[in-house]
């Protein structure tokens, strides 16, 4: 790409290094749940039709989008930035889990969260980071939830690897 | 295969032909559960170690193998030997559901069935067929679970399909 632009597109190099830098500039983490914003508290915050009693916590920005494209959540969220992973040396401190638990607290003229789901990856990493949340929030008085684990839509029991279909058979829902 | 049997190993093809043919004379379906037998009854159901009280509905053999192989369920199984599939002339006279409500009802010397567990696929048959079994055994005075549907083991949010991740959101499990 960088042979390309010095070489052909000098001007769309130039357009690309100001975009950059007026990205650098202007896009900020959002006070309240820690994703991109160009102003201090997102869109997604300020909207008062949202649901403030439920805050769901993801891993990255592109965990909202994903969600937000599902068109079957109407709550909040919070966006870690990351997930525990001691090998590439991200401990609870580099996970935003202060600014977290802040935001589950009581703010002015807005409902008490009243539930945190946790929907981080269902990867080791992520597994190891919903576990440590909700150790976090058990002295707390909120409910906490996983998102659901187990077979995938369009999912056949004779194809799905035997860790899914173990923890299909383990978290089973009663239905009647 | 034919024509290679045919021109390069027709003693294996005499084998085989033999072997067929007496499987079809000795390989029946278990009385109890439905599952390939070449006894009235088979090994899964003769084991008294098995715990009779929870009941795993299936599709096919090859789901009950799948099941054995994660060896986190140790109840016993039915199997429908297919699903509900109008299209195909499958209907419920198809998949011997008469057959599996006797085996949820009581049999001499053994505990009766408490909970039935439907593990069908997730796929549209698969629920029609978890849907019709939920509201026939409605009527009796028997638990009804489903294998849970979410993420699948490794998955990440940012990857998955959003019908998966809509039933994640919808299924999510409290955890404290």
């Amino acid at each position: 790409m960088a042979y390309y632009l010095l070489q052909r597109d000098r001007k769309g190099a130039d357009g690309l290094a100001n975009a950059l830098s007026d990205a650098l500039e202007i896009v900020g983490h959002c006070q309240l749940c820690n994703n991109f914003s160009e102003q201090p508290t997102c869109p997604t915050c300020r909207n008062e039709d949202r649901d403030s009693s439920v805050l769901c916590v993801v891993e990255m920005p592109t965990d909202v989008m994903m969600l937000e494209q599902t068109q079957s959540y109407n709550g909040l969220y919070f966006v870690l930035m990351g997930r525990l992973s001691p090998l590439d040396g991200v401990g609870p401190k580099e996970i935003n889990l202060e600014k977290m638990i802040k935001r589950t607290q009581k703010t002015d003229g807005e409902k008490t969260v009243q539930e945190v789901i946790l929907a981080t990856n269902y990867t080791v990493e992520g597994e190891a980071t919903a576990h440590y949340i909700t150790e976090l929030l058990k002295a707390r008085d909120i409910k906490v939830s996983r998102i659901a684990r187990g077979l995938p839509m369009g999912g056949e029991i004779e194809y799905v690897d035997s860790g899914t279909l173990a923890q299909a058979i383990v978290e089973r829902k009663r239905v009647s």
